[in-house]
């Protein structure tokens, strides 16, 4: 049973492969009456593109990403049926991968889909390509717009790169993130990542780094215990992003270092706002048992250094009769060197999935 | 939609709350032909009894539980019907609770369950307490059962308590995991954890700690790309469980701080045993894009301290007219310091049912 | 991946073989706040009892299903969390089927289910018995719970007996279905019905009919196109009864044999009772395009004779060295000659939980 | 929660509307290594479009359908990944449907997709068109090439108008199904059903029918109980057709009629043929408690007469101030006379889906 599909009730389907025709996505169960105009999700789009940065972290190689609504949008409102998204592939050129057809790159998913499938498509990557992620983000923008229309505009999610090649931001400043390359909140740490990301390019080397991610506005209440729990939801889909190997809330692991008297967010009487309670800290990151608690989400995701690197590294090939072979390799083309920047549109577009869902899922918990 | 199943083709309901009649499982998708033997399941249930560690991490509460399986095994052997198990509430005082009834612990999921149900089971936390453990571990054994028939005996699951109230082990022995009060795995941190421990419980406080888990003799190729990655499932799973505040794989973290050339695992050829290549190194924790690459799955878990400590806390109470007023509250009873060494059992059950429905659901990836 | 659970939002899973420990469901996804009594489960688990009809339809065997709720109701009403319902099986003699241990008796599972499955339970047709329908009556009762409350009195569900054994009703009266032993819609036919059942049970054979199903007061707009149409989801319903050959809807099979101008049901504007739009006919039965119109949904159920006769029947038998030899074989025991009366409750139960999780799922569909 | 997939493990999600800017599928789950070929699918496509039968049941509305696929597929083999087909829409004038705008065509889902989404898309019944069902038969080809794969050429399924305006297929020939424009089994009997349908065009009226389908060569053990039983899945694939009113296995609503002696299948050894048991009758459908038998899968749903005549009939208008006041209306434009030859490729497509999904549901039957 393939695992393609997102969610339950708000639930996306992508499709596509690094160097087919299309990728895209299918949204089933977006409600009736969401206004979705097709430049909402361009912009989206743009913002997932290598192109960004053209400074150290990015790439020059520019996919010009086209989104056409095919389904589901009837003169700019949904109408509840399902809504086809659709993105042309172009430009791209097979061969430059024919080096690696028969040998694994270190760091990527050639050896694993081989020994999945029996079968490997070494074009760019394939399916398991970052550009799967256009249809994330896609179905991340009707979220968003369905998000925006059911909580209004106090909804925001703000994701940055919190820390990059060794550089952390001192401070958070959420209006920055898109004024420079490396989508830090803070300008200052900005360029020294880009300088420490600049002397790893030349090296031929690249960088991890920690995305942060903020939701604001989200109402008290979401999450299905015991399983479907807000966080354990948003867990799955930081770590369905193929460079994430780690996540944590609020604390998080410091949390392992901490006492219950200082861990514990303790609770007083709000004074309005609407709200009758409120936290005196947010140690817990706005989930509580699995449901949120009306105070900010917080959670960080830990991004590994980009795999392909065009430094030497040690392989195997398949030989002409099937065996494995010793060899060494060296990635070809331009990368990124720190993925950080280019996965920030992707964790909020995620985040965005996973809220729609719980909203919707949570209209049933009571009668 | 509510979210007390887990697993799509191996997949358990689990049903029952802290001062309920019975908590329990049903495991839908077991193939039949599986040996099981209610003994099994008795075992993994008393790993996880609050009895366990008389010392300084465990609480002396008693809870009998005894496993029953009402049905889908015939002659000690699965039939592929619903194997459905049931476990007895007794010894449960309900009064214990009252003084709580009116006002929200912190740390707790009280006041989000509230939020959520308009309602709350304030006896013993409701569904939200961790006995609702049980029937994850009762359907976990399930699980093992059938990989070990699957897997044969290579198969292995060792989660242990990496570190607690600040002190880590220092080697890694699994043979002494059971030896130990806190499940360590290094004696001689075991006793260093339970002194600080300790001492954290003559002040009424309590500690956080970090729990791993290593799998063994875990074939290539689990994960459902693009969403159902194998470590997505895993980070769902242990993000579900009540404590738990954070996971990472292989590096983890760590690698937001580490380059491209250190982190990549290098490839070679294998020099027999059954397989063609192996990994140099493990950073990626055994999971590479999403699927197993066959060598060890190593996960690591961030678990916050206990929330119900015996210290004052600030916390808020419902007045007679329905509003809220500042308050301050005490939890009651015994419970653990730690809660690290009852986690680990329930950690290596969610594991087991994460590989049981990843090696079924990946049998039609390929024709 | 089996298939032990039905519906998607309210959900059930049941569990339970005919000479197992229990049988039972657990129910998730009813929202808090319903009310619920374990005697209104028991009414409904009693209407199935094979006890029902002395008469000829019956059978004399007395099954004292007693309904535990275990979970998921507080002081008398739901909470949003798992409600798990247990019935012992009591007073079953394995030993009444050692002589069908190795032969396959016509019209059961006992075939299939050994191919499927590599095993057959042949205690009273294991899973596969009419035991497990016991699971589905008692989740429907809750479902019919949350329907009453949501719905308020208005909603109403009834199934009777349309025709038995070449008897059909003349006329339709619901006040006297629980009033004959075949819970015939009138009584002069349930008369004919019962003398018919007679003279065919005196012979050991049995016999077929036809269940009408009525629902009044469901709302417009419950069904979910293109694939979980109201009509599909109840036709699966009702075909996963083990004695169902076929369904119809409104007119049904003889939509086949009329005209568009005189099948279509036209529309007039309504004269009040809050609803605006009235159709003139019902040949759709109450669903347009796998949506319902407001009218009364109605479907009909063909049921097969009872495949337990006491008449000798051609059969298969597993010889010692695992080939297989023609035999005969004829039934023990006392089965029900009729299985539509006792078919009745399992048919509204199905209803129940069908329109319970369409109405929860209808919940999304606008904004 | 939507409703627009279909099947679990071998699962389709269609999109597209009537007048929208393409209709199309995505098939999740398809096993890597099956050969597909885009001319294989535009087989199938053309064989549901309103051309064919230039005779007295179809229409003479051209639609070019030209399938493309977008993923999943590499050098003619699918890869494991989803497989996305489009299917752009041409030559839609949705002007056509000015005069519907605000009126409910009776027999059509006008009034109900209003009630359920507060909106309907007027231009050629949106969503509720046949023209969605150009996703299911491309879907249905790819599942029908799995098939082929696995279960070799010994796979068939034939489906048919056995009844159509009133008259029945005296014989069944299978091979004369594509060569009349009824898509009878029964040359003679097309002749007669087609005098018949012009005589009603001419009058503006249409026509209802009976479809059948025969599945040859699949396996006993397919279908999983106790709700997602083979023939519950079936019916529900079938009643998810806009004009099917009713589905019947085997001897289906006769069976009603008849005696456990009459209907029961009685089994006996088989000679050879790689089977070791056979069933004397068919009575069944070749389904027996839900799962194959290894017979002849047989089942047949009633058509209800095409909705769109151009009679005028009594319908209901919204006026302007939102009120609805009676009216009457006839559909313009050419409309099937007989649904019934245009369904048959979508029966079968239904037909392919359902099995494709229960062959990999079953392969975690057994360990």
């Amino acid at each position: 049973m393939a695992g393609n599909s997102f969610g339950t009730v708000f639930r996306i389907t992508t499709f596509g492969e690094s160097h087919g025709r299309a990728v895209g996505v299918v949204v089933d169960g977006c409600p009736a009456g969401v206004p979705l105009d097709e430049r909402v999700i361009q912009t989206e789009l743009d913002r997932r593109r290598p192109g960004h940065g053209a400074g150290a972290a990015g790439t020059t190689r520019s996919e010009n990403d086209e989104a056409k609504i095919l389904s589901g949008v009837v003169e700019g409102v949904t109408t509840g049926t399902p809504i086809a998204i659709h993105i042309e592939n172009t430009a791209h050129r097979s061969s430059d991968y024919d080096n690696i057809k028969d040998s694994f790159r270190p760091g990527h998913a050639d050896f694993t889909y081989t020994q999945k499938y029996g079968f490997r498509d070494h074009r760019g990557g394939g399916r398991a390509s970052a550009r799967e992620t256009a249809g994330r983000v896609a179905g991340g923008a009707v979220a968003k717009a369905f998000l925006e229309k059911r909580l209004a505009k106090t909804y925001k999610v703000f994701a940055f790169t919190r820390r990059a090649a060794g550089v952390s931001c001192a401070s958070v400043d959420y209006s920055v993130i898109e004024k420079n390359p490396l989508r830090a909140a803070d300008l200052d740490a900005a360029k020294q990542m880009e300088e420490k990301l600049r002397a790893l390019r030349e090296k031929g080397d690249s960088a991890g780094g920690i995305v942060e991610c903020v939701v604001r506005g989200c109402p008290a209440g979401l999450g299905e215990p015991v399983f479907d729990k807000l966080d354990a939801e948003l867990a799955k889909a930081m770590l369905s992003l193929g460079a994430v190997k780690g996540i944590e809330f609020g604390s998080g692991f410091a949390s392992a270092e901490s006492t219950g008297s200082a861990l514990n967010d303790p609770m007083r009487a709000a004074n309005g706002g609407g709200r009758a309670v409120e936290f005196i800290s947010n140690n817990a990151g706005g989930v509580l048992g699995g449901i949120s608690n009306g105070e900010e989400i917080i959670f960080r995701v830990a991004v590994k250094p980009t795999a392909s690197i065009l430094l030497e590294q040690h392989s195997v090939a398949k030989t002409q009769n099937g065996a494995f072979e010793n060899s060494s390799l060296a990635v070809r083309g331009r990368h990124d060197v720190c993925i950080c920047p280019r996965i920030v549109p992707v964790v909020e577009a995620m985040t965005h999935l996973v809220l729609a869902d719980m909203i919707l899922r949570g209209e049933s918990a009571r009668t």
